[in-house]
């Protein structure tokens, strides 16, 4: 089988970049919708900074910020609407992974009519909005992906949009629109980017290149811990600017890995802990991904090898406990629960993408060993 | 400064991969221009491959098969010539350096017209044809960059088409068709990959991206160096698939770090060598990258320790010593010539875009210490 290495992105990476790059929104157009959340934008700075740039070069702009946590169908298309009756040329997505992932469908729908029934088909017209990206938690990676993952209250559960239409046309990495992360938010982003890269590892679809990028993004988080766990013992240590750089970087770097990769079993599972339950999705991830690695093991211990050595830890059970450690305490989750999140779970491509693939009855031990 | 990160081009790879993914060429047209040279592309199956995919998709095409080394502007005014008057709809380059510097310069005249003496100006119309890049050679990198260099008699010298506009649309890496190339070409192109890999490294564009994949260039073509040198001494010993793969795989990698950050004064200075005294340009700059890593050394330790480790070395001369060993007896340069062709690098941008600029004496001495 061969395999494949595509991300079209254009990044602009470092302090400042929006400004010192803003002639590049000249070229996608005279008006943009900036689709983010109510708050972090404005709090943070990127919102300002993306207003002036757009300013300075003469663009006119609206904002949709009704994007919530795990946005929904109807949220994508309400923002499709607006994009619509206001002629929009492009959108300009900020924020976390919901504005992210809201922002791709919003450019998808507002290019073209998608029946609500066919929006997870995979089969769209050649026809979508730029886009430009500034995320501002290191987690998505979502600025350098084709992924567009909304909660279907039909499936009860996420779902992806996944198309090379919705890679974005730009995406600014700028580190100071994370400095005033909350460490609850830092640490479920932080493990969300680590996932991305290890489970990208645990691809049928790795290849040398992806496995480049992942192994160099779980070494970039690992030297991060530690500034992590310190914070969290001492609040008042606050994680400084490189920290914040080195987590953004490698979370860029591990959304490559996946837009590669695709994510495996650990995405599968943590997606009713997220629908169901309202765990955070990157803790969702770090909560099972220890038992994955054991799981991937057994017959693949030389992959688990190469992940624990990129870590500087020697095996499995470390890996746990580490995750332990940054994740606290964990949620209650019935036996029932496991059946049925292990059934959904059961049905989703992740699974099949696993470079040793779990059954019914490995999924659900997973999540016993996780939460008994 | 802020940092860019962008290679758009479509990439499959592993065996067979041109024949698995033949629809591809479907969304590119109907009919295409494949620019060739005379002979290696007939020899190692990559042409015929080419065909056997294009007739079962049922795309006409055309042979442009006059590409000679180091090709001329004229070459691609001819290439572009053919390709407008038969109205074909993309591009598709097969072989080593040379075609792949002329398919991107006849793909962008094909589709717009651009006088001689704009050529390498760097402003164009936002048109060219679509293009698909079939490496036949483990060196250039061409694949996935955003450069065309030709041979411009006027400037006598190589000069660069540098554009956005010219990053192939897709490759192909299949490294069945390297397996017969001469030892010579291999160790040559080798050397030149290896060279793009560190020269990106010496950038003052160089980020954390580029560097994770300039390391891993360099340490699979140093893995690489004990089979080389093995069929060196003795040519009954086949380089074996394995190495292929992983030579062509590594080009590709340092391809994605020159479209990132240039190259420096070593292809500066290999230009004039290869112009004037035609030595292959892999091995021109194989000549004069150990020079330039001591002349960098004196003012970045770091950075050249950092190239070093990635290949298991201890010191710039032994460095010096490997390309010594690998690159044999070294040509005659006059000192006459050394000033002229000092004087020609120090004209280009390269010089610009070294961590460590040198001045036009630099270059004399790095010129003395090889040639002398």
């Amino acid at each position: 089988m061969s395999l494949k290495y595509h991300m079209p992105t254009k990044v602009f990476i470092g302090e400042n970049c929006i400004i010192e790059n803003k002639e590049v929104f000249k070229s996608l157009g005279k008006k943009a919708l900036i689709v983010t959340g109510a708050r972090s934008a404005k709090i943070n700075g990127s919102q300002s900074d993306v207003i002036s740039a757009l300013d300075s070069v003469g663009i006119s702009y609206l904002i949709f910020d009704k994007v919530m946590s795990n946005p929904t169908i109807a949220c994508v298309y309400e923002g499709a609407k607006i994009a619509r009756e206001n002629n929009v040329d492009f959108i300009i997505a900020i924020g976390g992974g919901s504005p992210m992932d809201a922002g791709k469908a919003i450019a998808l729908l507002a290019a073209q009519d998608i029946k609500e029934e066919n929006l997870f088909s995979g089969v769209y017209e050649n026809k979508v909005l730029p886009m430009v990206y500034i995320p501002t938690t290191a987690g998505t990676g979502s600025e350098v992906t084709q992924y567009s993952i909304l909660t279907n209250d039909k499936a009860k559960t996420k779902m992806s949009i996944a198309t090379e239409l919705i890679f974005p046309t730009i995406a600014f990495l700028d580190a100071k629109y994370t400095l005033q992360l909350p460490l609850t938010t830092t640490i479920n982003t932080a493990v969300d980017a680590l996932s991305h890269a290890v489970e990208g590892m645990l691809s049928i679809k790795a290849s040398f290149i992806s496995d480049t990028l992942a192994c160099e993004s779980i070494k970039m988080i690992t030297n991060c811990i530690p500034k992590i766990l310190k914070s969290l013992k001492n609040p008042d240590i606050v994680i400084d600017k490189n920290t914040r750089e080195q987590l953004l970087y490698a979370s860029f770097m591990a959304g490559i890995v996946i837009a590669q990769t695709g994510t495996t079993a650990v995405h599968a599972m943590g997606y009713s802990l997220t629908y169901f339950k309202d765990i955070d999705h990157g803790r969702a991830n770090g909560l099972l991904l220890g038992e994955f690695l054991k799981f991937v093991e057994k017959e693949n211990p030389d992959r688990i090898k190469k992940i624990l050595e990129a870590m500087n830890l020697n095996s499995t059970e470390e890996f746990i406990n580490l995750m332990d450690e940054l994740l606290g305490t964990k949620e209650n989750i019935t036996r029932d629960e496991i059946d049925e999140y292990s059934d959904i779970a059961m049905k989703t491509k992740n699974i099949s993408n696993c470079i040793v693939k779990p059954k019914k009855e490995d999924l659900i031990k997973m999540y016993q060993e996780v939460f008994n």
